[in-house]
């Protein structure tokens, strides 16, 4: 079946964050109305259902492939990338002043999960560019700034981030690659980075890419890695293209999923040094890195967002159509389609409210980062940022996780089928199970989340959502239809789980670390859970009592909000096995 | 990392489960002491480190094909299936009187584990073969099977299970394979049956399937099936080998995973009709298939189990290996290896207790199955039988789910490297993933739990075994030393759960069976998770309050049993929005 971008439910999201408040746009999107949203949505789920989707099992069953140092996509994604380019989709969610299109982040997130729900090994591509867009945006100088951004803006050139090391992973401590100052302003790269996506292709001209390297002079640790940008071909200054840099492809890895998207080997450095340009502050680079790590971990989410509602769309279709069985409720013979029943019936509920809660969560986090750029007044951006810095973790583990149910889930819905790869539920799995590994594993969210968010303002950035959050169940419990009200009391429970928790974190965090450690995996479900609660009851309320969003509030709440009680206590209760337990640690 | 057989953790679990009690052997496995199974676990051990684990990587590489209707094993596959049979395995759990070994279904299971720990793509042929020895002894005639067994149980052919057809799986009521009677007392079988594992190959001279199909005159539905016996090559009456038979392999799968076990769609009487021997009476082939199913249930638990372990060892090898980041508690500088991070360490104690945890299930349904049919005492055999009813879903569910869950968090703790196919961490969870749906799906196990497994003996069964766990329950509570006592709670927790959830199903079965059905699969799981504990609670006692095993409880209960007051409310509140809810069913 071919993938149908959900347009109202995007568009529905976007505006329950709150994202079409002119307080939130305040001039930065001019003449960005709905209208409008829903037009850019509806051109990109054609681009998505048309153009990407049909090469996505192709895709996947051909992967890229390396030829002597030439990576060759697969067949129709350099003509599809050209398309995405000509019809401007690179350039939407980039800074206006360099030829982007400004447009704020719900829209870039909205549109960025269609790329990625009809096609993630592509939709990788303008994902991670994005991401050098923004450390060139945030950290280059002005010279850097002009003769790269338009051109990577425009698409005419693609990105990538370099920070994976052989033994450098999660802990950036660990990275050796060298950068040796010139004299001239210049520097000369050496090294191995992998796990480099679009590394090395031939989609365009030249690739950008940004590299996390170390000084001669560098302090140890983290404190001691440089930014740098290092073009595959080099740019003259008249912006012609130059000699091709010392920077090759020396292999492709041989993923579970997302196949076409080359997963490089990189070498720095062979033939003397690659020439690369400081980006920012020397021994800064990783500040610039995280703040646009912010950023590429909500989208990381996103993708979560777009492979659960994929795996949900395919799963649905087939349950609407295979047979099997009578239905209890059925009248008359004959075998039911699987809908009907009821234990298939739960799946698929569960995998549209993990999506929908996903989505909701990361349009939350989306719509802060737009408030914290826009807005007028300081203590509102300020605000905002705390509400980005809080969230952004929980969308991308929370979102990452619902995307790997929803694809086992989804396979699970078509029987055996399921597991013929030519079905194509299998490959959501595949792909999907990348997502809460990269970008910061699940687990260096949860301990980001505990460790660095939660102390945020002293507590008050988590008090202050805590705060919507009750106000959100209030307004629930106060609808007069009885649907409604009678949902609020899981959801209430959640909340009190999570305060119960967050207190007990509280204390810990600075007490004993290590049990705050040890239920941090747990505190980040519990916080996500309560989260996407919160997101399900702002588009039930938004919804006027709307009899589905009802149901599927209803059925959160009993089916996923019922958890947080039990996961209050793994974290309360929990850290002393996790500590103790002898799992043969070597001396 | 080379796969090590367990030998003293399935050693554990099978005693736990009682299986060396005299009352249960009842003569029927003379001689078999402790020192025996352990001899035999052992070789096996050896056996799949040795023989089956070498192969595994190249099998899934590698993959069968069909090259003019003959499949291709792997490299190896045939040689190593020659060194099984002649090892004499293949006989080990079959009936003594046709030269099997006769030994009891627990060592069988953990011997089943071995192979496909090692190997699961390889241990589904004697898992299979196992299946239609079961059904023929069962159900065949004496001259079926003096003539059939003796080899099968030799190793000499293989065997296989023909029930799916493309418009008849979990619903079986759908099969159109049809057998015309000859007069001579055979049959001629014509139709097309999918999903037939190592329905052909070249290891063995002939293949003996077995094949659900309806006769002309059988009455619509489950009560017109039939169950034949179709040799791949016809059998003379003197033993040898005459002609081929009318069954062919039409094509094989491409999966996700298992990928060299050949999944193939097989052809019957495309010239004429194949010729068939039936199994049992006419009309009454579900019967067979039903006994012999609850036998291959438990087996595949057991896979269950085994791709757990795996996984498990995998992740354990590389987390002791692996260096990244200061261990809070680690002293001095460099890189600790990642075990000592509690949050890596509470992935580990996951994938540990979901698979002890599962062994633990599945030793005590094969610890009732010898009871059932070994003990002198009819009362003691029916009860033991109902023991078996009412656990095998649970085996076979809890087990599936825990695979896939261990599987994926396998990947997880490999980072990066998970996602890359060498590291082979990403192949447990592609194998694993077939397990929650072949052999009636995980929520058709939890459908036949609620509305066929509860109601046995007026909930006789369910209350004598819910008893039994309370008495676990209380024994860890009163040990004096207060390591097993603070673990009581959270396990009395979820036992009262699931007697509330119990109780609400009672009611709800004959009043409301389709909110019954809507709460099965929490039921299910929340069923599981207390005998879950029960197993690992057993396991902390008989060890007498060994560190580890108590740790191992305390981890259980904290972050495992804590999520059953969630799953009951899920099942008692639940149904509503399961029912109600629109998800664009047709008309």
């Amino acid at each position: 079946m071919t993938y149908q971008a959900p347009v109202n439910d995007i568009l529905a999201a976007l505006k329950c964050a709150g994202a079409l408040d002119p307080a939130m746009m305040n001039g930065a999107a001019e003449g960005l109305d709905e209208a409008t949203i829903r037009a850019i949505l509806e051109e990109a789920g054609k681009f998505g259902a048309e153009v990407l989707d049909p090469l996505n099992r192709i895709g996947d069953r051909t992967g890229s492939r390396l030829e002597n140092g030439r990576v060759v996509t697969p067949p129709g994604w350099a003509e599809a990338y050209r398309q995405f380019v000509n019809a401007g989709w690179s350039a939407l969610p980039c800074p206006i002043e360099y030829g982007g299109q400004g447009l704020p982040s719900t829209v870039a997130m909205g549109v960025c999960e269609i790329w990625n729900a009809a096609n993630i090994a592509f939709g990788m591509c303008p994902l991670l560019t994005n991401g050098a867009i923004d450390s060139i945006f945030i950290g280059g100088s002005d010279e850097l700034k002009s003769r790269y951004l338009p051109r990577m803006i425009s698409g005419e050139w693609t990105g990538t981030m370099n920070l994976t090391e052989p033994q450098a992973g999660s802990d950036l401590n660990g990275i050796t690659t060298r950068a040796m100052p010139t004299g001239d302003g210049t520097y000369r790269i050496t090294g191995t980075k992998i796990y480099i996506s679009y590394g090395e292709h031939e989609m365009t001209e030249n690739i950008i890419h940004l590299v996390l390297a170390r000084l001669p002079d560098a302090p140890p640790g983290t404190r001691g890695i440089s930014l740098f940008l290092v073009p595959k071909v080099l740019v003259n200054d008249d912006g012609s293209l130059g000699a091709r840099n010392d920077v090759v492809c020396a292999g492709l890895e041989h993923k579970m999923g997302i196949i076409a998207s080359p997963t490089c080997v990189m070498k720095f450095g062979e033939r003397g040094g690659a020439v690369g340009y400081l980006v920012g502050e020397e021994n800064r680079g990783l500040n610039t890195m995280f703040i646009m790590m912010n950023a590429a971990r909500l989208a990381v989410g996103v993708q979560g967002v777009a492979v659960a509602e994929r795996a949900t769309q395919r799963a649905l279709a087939f349950a609407r159509e295979r047979r099997q069985g009578r239905a209890a409720a059925g009248n008359g013979g004959g075998m039911a389609p699987i809908i009907q029943h009821p234990d298939i019936r739960r799946i698929l509920l569960t995998m549209q409210v993990l999506t929908k809660a996903a989505r909701g969560i990361c349009m939350a986090t989306a719509a802060a980062a737009d408030l914290a750029h826009h807005a007028n007044d300081p203590s509102l951006r300020e605000k905002a940022a705390g509400r980005v810095a809080l969230l952004t973790p929980i969308a991308k583990a929370f979102s990452t996780d619902a995307a790997v149910e929803a694809a086992s889930l989804g396979i699970q819905v078509h029987g055996g089928m399921g597991f013929i790869e030519e079905t194509g539920a299998a490959q959501h799995l595949r792909d999907a199970r990348i997502l809460p590994i990269y970008e910061g594993t699940n687990g260096i969210q949860a301990i980001d989340l505990v460790m660095r968010k939660l102390p945020l303002s002293a507590g008050a950035v988590l008090k202050t959502y805590l705060g919507e959050v009750e106000a959100t169940i209030e307004a629930i419990e106060s609808r007069s239809a009885e649907g409604l009200r009678g949902i609020a009391e899981p959801l209430g429970d959640a909340l009190v789980a999570l305060r119960r928790a967050s207190q007990w974190m509280g204390q810990a965090i600075p007490a004993e670390p290590e049990a705050a450690l040890a239920g941090a995996t747990p505190y980040c479900k519990l916080f996500g859970i309560v989260a996407g609660g919160d997101a399900l009851a702002k588009a039930a309320l938004s919804a006027g009592g709307e009899f589905n969003k009802t149901e599927l509030l209803r059925f959160y709440a009993d089916s996923i909000s019922v958890t947080a009680p039990g996961l209050a206590r793994t974290v309360m209760e929990g850290a002393r096995s996790v500590l103790d337990a002898n799992l043969g640690v070597p001396a």
